[in-house]
């Protein structure tokens, strides 16, 4: 059976690790929370990411808009959070809930690049396509890099292996391939429109499946031994359940155990490194900001 | 034998449309062209530009700077560019030929996004990775963009083919990749640490070599009927030649052009596509420019 690569033991890890880093910094992080509307879903994920934030002395400022904002609002309070010098990231909580049109490209873009912890700005997403992603130049998006901690994890050498990413969003497929490429894998990148995709997995060292398809990959799409991250998230309705659902990934997890090296589980596999990664993003972004301002 | 696609005959069609609607607009497009030094294939690229810009009607002011240039200098040219609103596009001839130290990478994202036409900006490259190909909101990179065109004119569809990049350049394989990838190509990009590279471009349809390594691509390679695409070109020695040399691509033309179902020649094939889609970039970043101070 594979390694079990547990999301949840390794963002805690970053976690001490940040705390460490935190408490010899001679100003205190901190992370600006834009949301639109009070979505549940997005409820959910603020209050981890705040958890975790105020767990390793990270501050966080949550600013709620109500749905009935309009677009010049939202622009105005981003704004207003890029001028302020005591806010090192800024994240917008997507997607939005609102009674008006708000452009989620423009408020995305708007973002000072310097407090982008995301990383999903055009800018941010323009220098992973040029290679850039040593993560001084530019800030690496959150959910592809917890990724690659996971995979290094399993003990996988990443150059020279084959790779397949399954999903191209902005925010987990594209960014993903980026950085497998620039870790020196061969990434093939598909997508709804690919013909045979099991083919394509079955001959792939890693396996990250971003598809949004609960259980797309099974256990014989892949090759023995190979790497499995797994970012999708679905509930299914389960009557066996005290909740009534079940959460499941894009992975057939029970199929795919015992074929590959090693696997995440769904949940407490990408899902904590994604909010690990984000207030690691920050406490850089105060570093930076601490670098820039000294002498 | 395979159709030989015509990289420059395919540019002529592009001229005489450019020329109509150049004809067509109420202001003169103009490019303007930076080049520090004065590298003698610099030179040749830059006259081939303004032929092509000439013939259409499109304006170009070639600002020559010297080698002994400081990197100020070269900003305070592009910024000054920037704010002439007479200039619609904008590139940087590269690389540099100087006597200091020049940050290309700092120069290329200097150019304003909206004259950007070589499309090789961090910016440009983020609007990439984020699928916006529509060339509307970014200017699409000249050679893939090419590529792109003459890939059309073999007649595949693209769209659910495989297809394989090799090389990961900012200039080519990157955005090459981008561009077959959200045309709903499933795309594989191989490199320098691709164990293999042979095996996987026999299992692709639409097969774009940009390695800058001559010859690189054997006819053994290909699957019978694939699209070849070779933006390569070596000057190798070659006594039989009056010019003492001949160039070559990146794929082994004799051997590949009775297996493939359309293949570039070199030179003619790529080449003038890359100066045909600046130019084009460059009517289009006019009437952009237009649109955008008319009413």
């Amino acid at each position: 059976m594979a390694q079990i690569i547990s999301g949840k033991e390794v963002a805690l890890e970053i976690q001490q690790r940040l705390r460490e880093e935190v408490a010899q910094l001679t100003v205190t992080p901190k992370l600006a929370i834009v949301q639109v509307g009070n979505r549940e879903d997005s409820n959910v994920y603020i209050r981890m990411k705040r958890k975790f934030a105020s767990d390793v002395g990270v501050l966080t400022d949550h600013i709620l808009l109500p749905r009935t904002s309009n677009e010049s609002e939202v622009i105005a309070t981003v704004t207003s959070l890029n001028n302020d010098t005591s806010v090192h990231g800024i994240i917008v909580q997507l997607p939005f809930e609102c009674d008006n049109k708000i452009s989620t490209d423009k408020i995305t873009n708007l973002v000072s690049p310097d407090k982008d912890v995301d990383g999903l700005s055009d800018l941010n997403a323009g220098k992973l396509l040029h290679g850039q992603i040593d993560g001084k130049s530019c800030f690496l998006p959150c959910t592809p890099n917890g990724c690659i901690e996971l995979i290094k994890k399993s003990g996988i050498e990443i150059a020279r292996t084959r790779s397949v990413v399954i999903g191209r969003s902005k925010i987990v497929g594209s960014p993903m391939a980026q950085l497998l490429l620039w870790h020196n894998s061969t990434v093939t990148i598909i997508h709804s429109h690919t013909k045979n995709p099991a083919a394509l997995v079955r001959e792939a060292d890693i396996v990250v499946a971003a598809a949004g398809s609960p259980e797309l990959v099974r256990g014989n799409w892949l090759k023995p031994g190979a790497v499995v991250i797994d970012c999708g998230i679905t509930a299914l309705p389960d009557p066996n359940k005290k909740s009534g659902q079940r959460l499941v990934g894009d992975v057939a997890f029970a199929e795919c155990k015992d074929i590959a090296k090693a696997i995440t589980p769904v949940p407490g596999g990408v899902g904590p490194m994604t909010v690990a990664m984000l207030i690691s993003n920050t406490v850089d972004a105060a570093k930076r900001h601490l670098k820039n301002t000294s002498g």
